[in-house]
């Protein structure tokens, strides 16, 4: 009993100081989508432990808490990420056919950390546009993604981009087997040199075209400025999808470098952080001298297969506790001080104020000494029969 | 796979009509709440079993999912109501000497549906005061109440009072265990004067004076309005504990009666419904001709008792869900349509309007056919090299 009040590692209640600038942060991003058009829709914080995973990969499995629906004996998970629910109330609920633009925000639960300091209970914001192939919606959504972080407060942005074909393209035209992927997207994370040696002695098909496996080498020191798009060309064979990804990559860098001249613009063509659904461009943004991503996007037309409609998919998501950490939003609290009375003019004058969007905080019997928890720069006072607001 | 998109039974996606609806009321909720002076926290989705259930009693226990931690093995549950949480909070983390006053707004999840078509997910919002023991709390948390569902828009409220200690002094005085004392809150709440009997035969202590006896029989009968009070002065013995809970009640009332000439005041001396914490007044709130209550409160002065600091309490609950069905917000969503270009005038002109607080969805090259999601009223074009808003 004594140890009633401790929490679960990695898990934290979050104080009225943090949880207010999180509510002005949840109302600013969801303003912000639903300022490009994107709709909110809540999916449940448990279902199906299937549809949750759905073409997820094993990294999400692990990070997803299970429980027993006693209603059907069947296995539930609580959600770690949003975006497989979301597919599928774009593939089935929704099921328009043309583009549908959609936004949540709620909590997901992790089994495990997914780092360190990392909480297992991230509140995930996201957006996301179903039914375009073009880059148009990949730009969209780049644009929204840079405007939520802006309206948020961070300076400095700078965006990483990536696209995951050219990772998959290699270990296709290599050979590498689905069940040693997860290893090689690791390595390429770490960029771990002596790992990717190992991986290309134990994975490549046999008889490989060296030129295949130097560029897989290659890879982890792709990243920087846009000359680095100048040499992938150079080091990277010209496959198809390559090709392709550097040619939008090229394109939705120069329309981003237009309309925000002051973003910072770097390539990392290794970089396969986050979930294994993404199939095109990527993207990741850093503010305020962030260390790590305050945000991650990209493509994923792939993630609605499981539900049956595969659609073209593009999207992004934020953590807003790691957000907020980042952001200095204004931590007063002014209000009103009233004295408890049960006079009709006072409880008018009262709740006329708390209308307008004052608080007014009433001093309950035997705790007039009490420090206020609110900053009290005024206070209801009587002066010839009126109640009114003065300066304390 | 094909069934991958079933949710499990009494869980559902909110979709975009009902999501905004229930954001709006969100964000007036909380509003109100800050408006009284009660500051927002947040408690995590999952914690230690035990600190979960601290004197909640059975009937949370049932509710509430169980699952493993990997990090300690412990087990945790998923949360099935938060004031156990925020009472922990009121006593660890804050541990304020004086009045606190906390509200939060959040999911929880119900292992077991509490009705035939209740949701396994409410999403709930709550309010509570810490540290005052004096009435005073108890009406400036109804008042907050009432306030909360004005807003929201809800008509014709009616406000329903009871009294925890009124069963809990008869069941006391008429040596009824602890063990029986779930089924007598049962045979209450639904008014089962067979059961009742039943229970008075087999549970209640021989040589009881008939009087207690026959009050317990008579509190099912004593609902209605102020004469309620009468008859229970009447026909309930003059325990301590009923005659303060008889005191308490006349005065909430005269005094909401006083500031809410247009509410509906009842009185219910034997509902009991919701959870086992209560300990003294206690309220149900009904509006727009609702047959469930939309909300309860009430005195629980124990529940931090387990966190070894048992502080007066009072507070209140609601399903934004259960209270969403009940109000007409405006659904309709208008909207700016404007062309997809790359023109730099263009997108300065869209970037404006959306800082503005309005919604502008660009049409995607290939999707200018589509029937928009949003009421777009108006559209984005250029005259004279100048982009302006137009009715469409």
């Amino acid at each position: 009993m004594s140890s009633a009040w401790l929490l679960p590692e990695h898990l934290a209640d979050v104080l009225p100081h943090e949880a207010r600038r999180l509510e002005e942060l949840r109302r600013t991003l969801l303003d912000a989508a639903r300022s490009f058009g994107h709709e909110l829709v809540m999916p449940p914080l448990a279902e199906h432990l299937d549809s949750l995973l759905s073409g997820s990969g094993e990294s999400l499995d692990l990070m997803t808490f299970k429980l027993v629906d006693q209603l059907s004996g069947r296995t539930l998970g609580v959600r770690a990420d949003t975006t497989p629910q979301v597919a599928r109330i774009d593939a089935h609920l929704l099921n328009r056919a043309g583009v549908t633009r959609l936004c949540y925000c709620g909590p997901v639960l992790h089994a495990l950390p997914a780092g360190a300091y990392a909480t297992r209970e991230p509140l995930q914001f996201g957006a996301e546009t179903y039914g375009h192939a073009g880059l148009e919606a990949d730009l969209e959504i780049q644009d929204l993604a840079i405007d939520c972080l802006g309206r948020a407060g961070l300076a400095g942005l700078t965006m990483d981009l990536g696209d995951a074909r050219i990772v998959t393209a290699l270990l296709d035209a290599t050979g590498v087997a689905a069940r040693d992927r997860a290893a090689w997207v690791a390595a390429m994370v770490a960029k771990d040199r002596p790992e990717l040696l190992r991986l290309i002695a134990n994975t490549v098909a046999e008889g490989t075209d060296p030129v295949l496996t130097q560029a897989l080498l290659a890879l982890p020191e792709l990243y920087g400025g846009l000359s680095v798009l100048d040499q992938a060309r150079q080091q990277l064979p010209a496959l198809p999808a390559i090709e392709a990804a550097l040619h939008d990559l090229a394109w939705l860098a120069g329309h981003l470098q237009a309309s925000y001249t002051d973003l910072t613009i770097g390539f990392d063509l290794a970089d396969l952080s986050g979930y294994a659904y993404y199939t095109g461009p990527r993207f990741a943004l850093y503010g305020n001298g962030s260390r790590e991503a305050l945000l991650r996007g990209g493509r994923y037309d792939a993630v609605g297969q499981i539900f049956g409609r595969s659609r073209p998919a593009v999207g992004f998501s934020l953590d807003l506790k790691s957000v907020v950490a980042h952001i200095s939003l204004d931590g007063r609290r002014a209000a009103i001080r009233a004295p408890w009375n049960e006079e009709a003019a006072l409880r008018a004058a009262i709740r006329h104020l708390r209308v307008q969007g004052e608080t007014v905080t009433c001093v309950l019997p035997g705790h007039e000494h009490e420090a206020d928890e609110f900053d009290c720069d005024r206070e209801l006072v009587e002066v010839n029969g009126q109640w009114v607001v003065c300066a304390r």
